[in-house]
């Protein structure tokens, strides 16, 4: 593939790995590179990747850092969210849901900058792969993409170290020895895996936790909120009206205090595996329960049940990659159609760990006393018709024990 | 109907409101009364039930009182816990899964009496009565069902305590006035609903609660315990082989002391209305955890997938009384065949209100450190290859996005 | 329910069951009433309906009689047709789809005339009165429905002529004797039931068909035919463009000489039965296989999956009832979502009985010659992805396997 | 990956492209070939792949040629008859469900011959090396694959032409032009692809089809026949038992006979792209028309309704090559369950490409005249149970209604 790259985009943090191989590229490839680093809440300083990226020769035309903050919780976290999405039962996709902007936002830099490929820093192993590339093969499909941890040879952290000091690439002190994992972090979650962690039989270590305070050591004194609803997206803290990003950060914080949202997890990874994760999902949790909490008084039971049955699916579909597929966009058509009246208030105790439901109402609640009620209804409701709805439903029952069954 | 009842098995509790039924049947149908009591773990003496039965001019033949109690945990909890089913997302359906069983029973008496009716003192605007009736249809296609509460015109505390005094039924003092709230219990749950929880968005009062200790209330420090599993069946704690029954209750007493498995939730009921539950399930959410966490590394992503969508099928079909359906015997069918090799041991921590897995091992283990290893792995997985996976999956995105999507 | 009708809007086909109704509406609720009759296409004059009405004292504006059949077949039969619906594997679903068309227009008379009940003439055996009650009270939940069949005593044909003689109704000769059996028809289909085909081992006698000629006296010659197709619906036979009623209208036609699109059917009613109904759909036939046809080669594979998941849920809700639920809609936009592209020509074989789809071509196709030939692809497909695809595929099935699955 | 293979076992037609595969497996890898050729009823004479075996130097004891007819249709089939399974709602899937039976024979004999390896002639662009591999990994994960068309150079005919009679293997004459289309066939059905059909708007020209006849060459008068069934599987024709694969045999002759089974499809490829092919199945159209009509009567509502909604996922597990997979057993489990009951008889009218069911009855049948006669039913149904019913059912409806839907 090398003959064939002119002007590749790289996903670029500024860290060692990444440095490595926007060198590697001009190297390998002999062509210009461009350094895309997103600001997507992962709680880094990213001007120090603008001048690592000018150390490596790259002009200030080739150098970009947006901050894209408000646009992956307004357009991806949220419209998942409205899914109720986890997956394998538990995972809020924190890192699933983030590649597809950083793909989408790759191939607008390829537009504008006119590179011909792309390139990545996840290996071969993972899911990141399949989610950066099946994202931007679906945005452009004559993109080239190049993944350097499939081609080279630098296969342990030594040969890397000894690869980049010949190149002259600066290698900080504390990357010389073994992390005793690796991470991702970005708005909604913060990820560790690998090393310390691999033995799913062993506890994780404290040390590992960095977006929680342990449950342990979280105040003895709950702490309740309330977040508002407008069309199935969170709008408000406490009453105070919140940007998508502003209200997710807010809830961070609110979620790191109370040790909420922590999660180890074996999960079958797409490429075939099973592996062993940490998660770290303090606002997300909370406000997933939330969702859920509002969507229980404004939403008909046929829609809710639609939906939980659609859900696994949909959640497949982000962790493996597939954002941009028109199955994942029919599915988010059906879930957004549901969404149009959950509005209103939920009331959540936030601690130690537990972000719980405690209240929830709304303008548009199906939620009827009248109806529900232990008391005389005053005719809203007709016990008698209960005995019709059920000899009907029982009647292919009985059809069938009269068969010997 | 009134005319034809010869013989009536009445689900008696011994309470206040069954007594009423069980005179009220002898009065209204002059028919012949047979009194089944279950033991399915509600923590009340059954003896009373006796006695009252006793004092209402039953024959010692015609008394029931069984000790259901491994039955249900074992052929009921415990195939359910197989499906991790969870209605509406969180509810562990505690109340659902024990009407059939109560139904099955109901129907052997009546075959063992003669009868040729049952009764149930479930209302005609809740889920129960639909439970009880599919279940006994379903297993003899020619009972006769009667349901008090739709058919008589007590529909106040005070006439149903006037009838009572009129007809010689002793009334306990404390059922005198209103009772701020309805609950059921079984050895799985115990549910609260009604009155002072009627309005989703009032806390539940703290009184309300049975079952479980407060979270604030509970230990500061946290109790890690194990759960053993053989073909996805627990069946010994911290090492020591218990019945499943027997397991339950052990659970129970962890879950009330660390707080665990309380649930304020507002669902869908079958009949058509929403209605706002307090669920306490203490051993029950322990158990579904450790469940979930042995299937993450003993079962196949294609299996656990597939389970997981069908869940949401599998619960409503549980909570709408379809037990003894060919469809839930079928979905059955599915999961109990994907449960052969879920065996093991998972790890907990226990800790004010969270049961967390965090560990799991087992001898059919389908984890591979080997495989998900960062370090050099020996050639067990050639990265190489997800580059021709990606490419394939990615292929009709291509199409697409030639086309102009 | 007697004493609260005021005005009436009755479904009114003429006949003589629903004058019955119509007199006996008056007679029994001493209220007003409304007739509606509908052009569905059911292929009868309606103006008689509007003579035997006034006849029965409804002034003018107490009658409606409305066109409806492009509003049937724009918003109801093509919307269905999106989703490839069959229910049970083959029922085109002629009748269901037309129900909640008819309620949709009986609410908006209602309102119109100020009426605060409706009625309908289905029996309390089958789906229709569901269907109709259902979209009734979906649309407004405080209308009153009356069902006479569920009502009266009029059990038997002799007792129904007797009534209208007694009430001065006029009763056709042709009905003084019994139907053979009982259709339904509409621009979609016909549908027969009932008496002779009551046993589902006799065969349907001949005389039962009305929509299509006999295969075997269809023509010996195949008949070739192109439908154009826009965003998923026809929209041109043979080239020339057309109304949805009349394109439907012309492969009616065409499926009546060519004998297309009888169905004999044992299907499951929503209200626990099984029947055996004897349907005719010819047109209908012809469009959904040339639907299919078109959507083979515009619609994305992932898309297309989805699409037959949902079907089997989208085909019960219809026959069921459910057009006008959250879920049904919500599926719908799912559907449609996947339909902005499904363009093109599809050309059919129509002989004896056979719609054959044998071609099919698009602006939009998304089928690549250049990709599937087996001759040199000039590098369209490197066939050594598919060596990691498998590999990937292939990963948890092997990891399976070494566990001695 | 040639430095490792001891012994292959090789998928062996004894035509030229296989001939040609055995030759370069001895050259290529130096290693021992052992072939395998199955009659799966493809209709042609096997021995001649013996002889030509020999030919290349094999020992009898490395040549394996096994009737695998019954195997096929009663282990594969039939099962998968049980579940109706259409892909992508036509296909019925006859490639696909024989290549796990191949691939689990060639796993055999390795074991039985010590081999390391397997081999098969499927190209790199087509759905059947995955299904071949997945097959194989699933049953032996150690196995080794060698798919020579996606290692070898020979991308042309002529390339292959030339390296056949450069290593003296006889090339028929009727091999040397373009074939202007390629085959596959078994017992189930004739698959043709490629070449003169890889345009999707022209129609299949006639000399295609060598399994049936044309329904205008068929005979004029129809023919009818009956199929028992017991436990969901064929056992009779026309009253007189016979075996799975003497059955299908018979209904093949049936087929072909009256024109039954052509099907024109363009279908989504696991691989990624869309292709064309003309499917002819003759027996199985009619035998898959049949299970539905005995269905018809014998299966739950319930249970028919929860196997439509699986069959799309079950079709594409056996499409997609995933036969041995945990998720295909799971529902094979749910399906199988369902069958239990599905016994009797179904008669079938064909005429000219039709295969109709005109008649069903069953000593197990749920259909019950009683309940769903238009005359007196003498109590069976009590017609006012369906206020109640559908005023449940409505109420959620009407809840939203009231919100101001």
């Amino acid at each position: 593939m090398s003959d064939s790259i002119k002007k590749v985009v790289l996903a670029y943090s500024g860290g060692l790995d990444t440095s490595v191989i926007l060198k590697w590229l001009q190297v390998t490839y002999n062509c210009e590179v461009v350094t895309f680093t997103a600001d997507l809440g992962q709680g880094e300083e990213l001007e120090p990747a603008r001048e690592k990226a000018k150390l490596m020769g790259l002009p200030d035309a080739n150098i970009y850092i947006d901050d894209l903050r408000e646009e992956f919780v307004r357009d991806f976290v949220f419209p998942m969210m409205r899914a109720n999405a986890r997956y394998e039962g538990d995972y809020l996709l924190g890192t699933s849901i983030a590649r597809p902007l950083i793909s989408k936002r790759l191939i607008e830099i390829a537009r504008e900058t006119g590179a011909d490929a792309i390139a990545h820093g996840a290996t071969g192993k993972g899911n990141d792969q399949v989610r950066f590339e099946l994202s931007a093969y679906a945005l452009d499909p004559s993109i080239k993409v190049i993944a350097p941890w499939r081609e080279w040879d630098l296969n342990s952290r030594t040969a890397l170290i000894a690869w980049a000091e010949q190149h002259q690439i600066p290698v900080p002190k504390d990357k010389r020895g073994e992390s005793p994992f690796s991470t991702d972090a970005n708005l909604l979650h913060t990820s560790s895996e690998g090393k310390v962690l691999e033995d799913p039989w062993e506890e994780t270590p404290d040390y590992v936790y960095s977006r929680t305070d342990n449950p342990e050591d979280a105040p003895d004194v709950p702490e309740y909120i309330t977040i508002d609803f407008e069309k199935g997206d969170g709008v408000a803290l406490n009453g105070e009206a919140m940007s998508p990003a502003t209200l997710l950060t807010a809830l961070n914080d609110l979620g790191r205090k109370h040790g909420i949202g922590r999660l180890d997890l074996v999960e079958n990874r797409f490429v075939g595996m099973k592996s062993r994760g940490m998660y770290e999902t303090p606002g997300g949790e909370i406000y997933a329960r939330a969702h859920r909490g509002i969507e229980q008084i404004t939403l008909d039971r046929g829609a809710a049940h639609l939906k939980d049955e659609l859900m696994p699916k949909y959640a497949e579909l982000i962790y493996n990659g597939f954002w941009f597929a028109p199955e994942r966009e029919m599915l988010q058509a059906a879930i957004d159609h549901s969404q149009a009246r959950v509005n209103g208030t939920v009331r959540l105790k936030l601690y130690k760990g537990l972000a719980q439901v405690v209240g929830r109402k709304s303008p548009d609640s199906l939620y009827s006393e009248r109806h529900v009620t232990f008391e005389d209804d005053a005719g809203a409701y007709d016990q008698k018709d209960a005995a019709g709805f059920i000899k009907l439903n029982a009647l292919r029952l009985r059809l069938l024990a009269q068969q010997g069954k």
